[in-house]
């Protein structure tokens, strides 16, 4: 009898995490997560990115402060080198490679590949340009980083440049009520190019880094495998997922089912690009892709995934980032002024050409430069990354870390500085008796366009069929159903001179494939002048506006003519000038 | 420049995990969420519980078989003594902290606490009889565990005995649909009380064994500081919890917010416990009861933070245990049997003692004991912890483990087995036209009550006052709201010789605080003899089968009369008959 020759065997001879490894892992993490939610929580009700928040949580608890005021309990709680530490560091992992999940199942990639040409030119230009100023910067001028010039380092901050924070525009272009605008669809495309390429390129400097090495057969079979690796997972696997996920769906107590197999699916593709060297979120972010593709994955199943990992697992390994190295005593003013600059000047003058090159309008462009230029928690991975490989140096990496917060916090304004003065009320303008249904007969996406189509053909003297083919060509790209009950299928048409709009109520409701999976009760048919980009802009959100009020939105759908449609518009309008 | 004068850093030389850690580790949960997930599904369709077919999954994978058959692929998957084993091991171990946590929150305090005498006699002895048998069992017969008797082992074993897995027990009820009868509600209650206590004794036990002493100031202390915590936590953390709940609701990004607070709660109270010798899990399933006993936590946040516990956390624990030690080499039938005997012939005579004492019939006695005696998952925990502290030997493990699938697999049988014969259709009988209010005017469910025994007095020839009392002292103890819009408020009157039914539908609906937080819209007011408890429990198993689909419930909602009804209760079981 093994127990009695030993006496009880304490957890410790086992190999394995004691009870006070435990006791001290649990609270690091309680600590994490709660000042990270508090902090963040705090960020958001000033209007500042919550991950902010969560940033400034790790840097408060961690060497930055805490371990200046109280050394003893800094250390307690966060220990370097034990067992839990390594525990500590395999939680954060799991945060991060979740996190790219949760970022790449954001990713259409088939509404990217149907708008075609302009996306490619305009992220090419986007990416090259900042990578170029990242390059030359670090390559020509090594002393802000320390040291001399370095191939590795320069094409790291090259990268770390040019990369741009998927879930970071797509929220902002949600709080501005642009997702839906042809803008807003270009840059979110233009991101997902973006980031697909820019992650890629990074797998490949990490292997450099990792191997030491400059030879160009090696740099050729870490291309040549993350390529691979990429084109297999959003090829194959992505196929594979589409099939399985209905039969899943079916034969597994939904939603658990699915979410077991998400986890599963985005664990083992991390594990493929981790052990061909080429970094596990790079996997983690190209299944979510393709399991974000795929029709068959439902909204509520989205959702259990999305809250439990930006609440917990996000929170965890954003508090992380502050607790990793003293920010204070690392802070170089200058490198990160550069850096700042860099980013900017690269996302602006990368927009413009891109513009230019596709034809868009200059404001257009700076537009697109304004939200392309956040680069959140995409920098800050890639920054951290480079840390714990040594390609930087901790001074390098919190000027990163503030870089990547300062383009983020700025990216907001700017689009709104840039963004078309408002026309003063263009909803109410637009309608009249003859633009306004209050009986919807369609029963679909389809039908509803063509019979709001024919009202738009009388009012501007254009062919029915003409406008009914074009906003059905834009719908086919990504549907216009908005949360909420609201769908607003537009195109823009160079045959008219003003903007067109035509409503249409439809008490039964018509699915649009709205991201919350309800159907449409009011839909609008949009129609601006080609020539003129900006009044899509203002026309799409301003409905977004108005109609976001839950009241609003039941008074009108029991309108019975144009006259109380208007009048009802009218009073959002008040109130909310009131607010 | 540290980078140059090192070359670059791999990350093994920063004692951090490893590129082939974090493979080997992601691949490993990757086998073990999804082998645990598949086998759970194949048993959930061949209706046997789904925890029973994630511990094959990990002896499929584990030592058992995989290891006898791939011992090299079985070794590079799950490593011991690596940095990445102890990675697994902090994550396996979050994972039972988190299913305690889930089952601390299915605890109902409020409503043990207010059914009083019964629950605390019933729940003595179904502690004290498993806990004498198992005790006497290793104290007296030590060859089984082969070596000599010994306190510590006497007192786990018995305690492990003595536990009751209340999450089983709660879903065996909800699916055979007895969950609302008074059967029901004490079985809860009394398994409840069983778990709190079982683990304070469990953590005293593990005190002693980790210190290896049995000195009487060592026990009094760990006792004391078990109550104190438990006290504590129910008391004091309770009263924080349930002020601190609304409040993170209405300024926090809902339900965000609130799981990060769960989650936080949970680990700091683990590792409080954990700090002070009483294991973590105690302080999980405590906080679990805190705050899922605050009527502020809303039943969204429960789905979320349950499906994503259930399903990854949950499984990937499950999985652990089959995969800790080979299962076939250290079965041991002979003890195996007589653990799962003295489990059952514990539970049944304590049951029968209990029942005795609180005036039961001996049906009911015999039904609760089946009910209790489902050791499932908590008993496998307590063997778990036994093993880690080496209070136990592998073979002993391998017993416990096969006798608490083996009592959780029998206990629905048996119940079935017990439960009364059908009545032959008592819903269409008790209905006629006195007894059906095709439109009750109450708007909450005092009024409702009140409304249906006004018609149930008629009927019975009783004061509608005191009918309509004692439905409302029931109603106080547990709401009767079930999901999909029914409610059955109930009661046992001493004064009546036959069940009586009176129906009544709302079609605005009265918000009986049902699970899923609908309003109800079919009300039955069930009052059946006292002296014959079986009565009720077919007339309660009834509705909620018949009313279990959604179509028959919204044609019984449009019934004009009794007579339409009637006949649409009889399509229903026509239909259940032919199925």
């Amino acid at each position: 009898m093994r127990r009695r020759e030993h006496g009880y065997r304490s957890s410790t001879a086992m190999n394995t995490l004691s009870s006070y490894d435990i006791t001290v892992l649990f609270m690091g993490i309680a600590l994490m997560l709660g000042s990270g939610r508090l902090l963040g929580e705090l960020f958001r009700r000033l209007r500042l990115p919550p991950v902010a928040g969560e940033i400034l949580a790790g840097i408060i608890i961690g060497p930055s402060l805490l371990g200046r005021l109280s050394p003893g309990f800094f250390q307690w709680i966060f220990p370097a080198a034990t067992r839990g530490s390594t525990a500590m560091e395999a939680i954060v992992y799991m945060g991060v490679v979740f996190l790219l999940l949760v970022a790449g199942l954001e990713v259409d990639l088939s509404s990217v590949l149907k708008q075609g040409k302009t996306v490619f030119t305009m992220s090419a230009f986007n990416i090259a340009l900042p990578f170029a100023f990242g390059f030359s910067f670090a390559f020509f001028a090594p002393g802000f980083f320390g040291g001399q010039s370095d191939l590795v380092l320069a094409l790291f901050v090259g990268v770390a440049l040019s990369i741009t924070a998927l879930p970071i525009i797509a929220k902002i272009l949600m709080d501005m009520r642009l997702f839906h605008t042809d803008f807003g669809m270009l840059v979110l495309a233009s991101a997902m190019v973006n980031d697909l390429f820019g992650w890629i390129v990074f797998s490949v400097i990490v292997q450099l880094a990792s191997t030491g090495a400059l030879q160009a057969a090696a740099v050729a079979r870490t291309a040549a495998l993350s390529v691979l690796a990429a084109v297999a997972i959003l090829t194959a696997v992505r196929a594979l997922i589409n099939q399985a996920l209905p039969w899943i769906e079916r034969r597994t107590e939904w939603p658990g089912g699915v979410i077991a197999f998400v986890v599963s699916i985005a664990l083992v593709c991390s594990a493929v690009t981790e052990a061909i060297g080429i970094h596990a979120i790079l996997g983690a972010f190209l299944a979510g892709i393709a399991i974000g593709d795929s029709p068959h994955l439902r909204a509520h199943t989205r959702d259990i995934i999305n809250q439990f990992i930006n609440n917990i697992f996000a929170p965890i390994f954003f508090v992380s980032i502050g607790l990793r190295v003293d920010f204070i005593g690392n802070f170089d003013p200058a490198l990160t002024l550069a850096l700042t600059a860099l980013a900017f000047g690269g996302k602006f003058a990368g927009s413009l050409i891109g513009g230019r090159l596709s034809g868009l309008p200059v404001r257009q462009s700076l537009l697109t430069g304004s939200a392309m230029s956040a680069l959140g928690v995409m920098g800050i991975i890639i920054g951290l990354t480079a840390l714990r490989y040594g390609i930087i140096e901790e001074s390098a990496y919190v000027s990163i870390v503030v870089m990547a917060l300062a383009t983020s916090l700025l990216s907001g304004p700017l689009i709104r500085a840039f963004l078309p003065a408002e026309a003063g009320g263009p909803l109410t303008r637009l309608i009249d008796a003859s633009s306004f249904l209050p009986r919807l007969a369609a029963a679909t996406p389809g039908a509803a366009i063509r019979e709001l189509a024919a009202a738009a053909a009388l009012k501007t003297g254009l062919d029915s069929a003409l406008i009914a083919g074009r906003a059905l060509e834009r719908e086919s790209i990504m549907s216009t159903g908005l949360d909420g009950g609201i769908a607003v299928p537009h195109a823009r048409m160079a045959e008219i001179g003003a903007p067109s709009l035509t409503a249409g109520l439809s008490p039964d409701g018509i699915d649009f494939d709205a991201p919350d999976g309800g159907r449409a009760h009011i839909v609008f048919l949009i129609l601006t002048p080609a020539a003129d980009p900006d009044s899509q802009i203002a026309v799409l959100a301003e409905i977004s506006r108005v109609f976001a009020d839950e009241s609003i939105k039941r008074l009108a759908l029991r309108a019975a003519d144009h006259i109380e449609f208007i009048r009802i518009i009218e009073t959002a309008r008040a109130q909310e000038k009131r607010e």
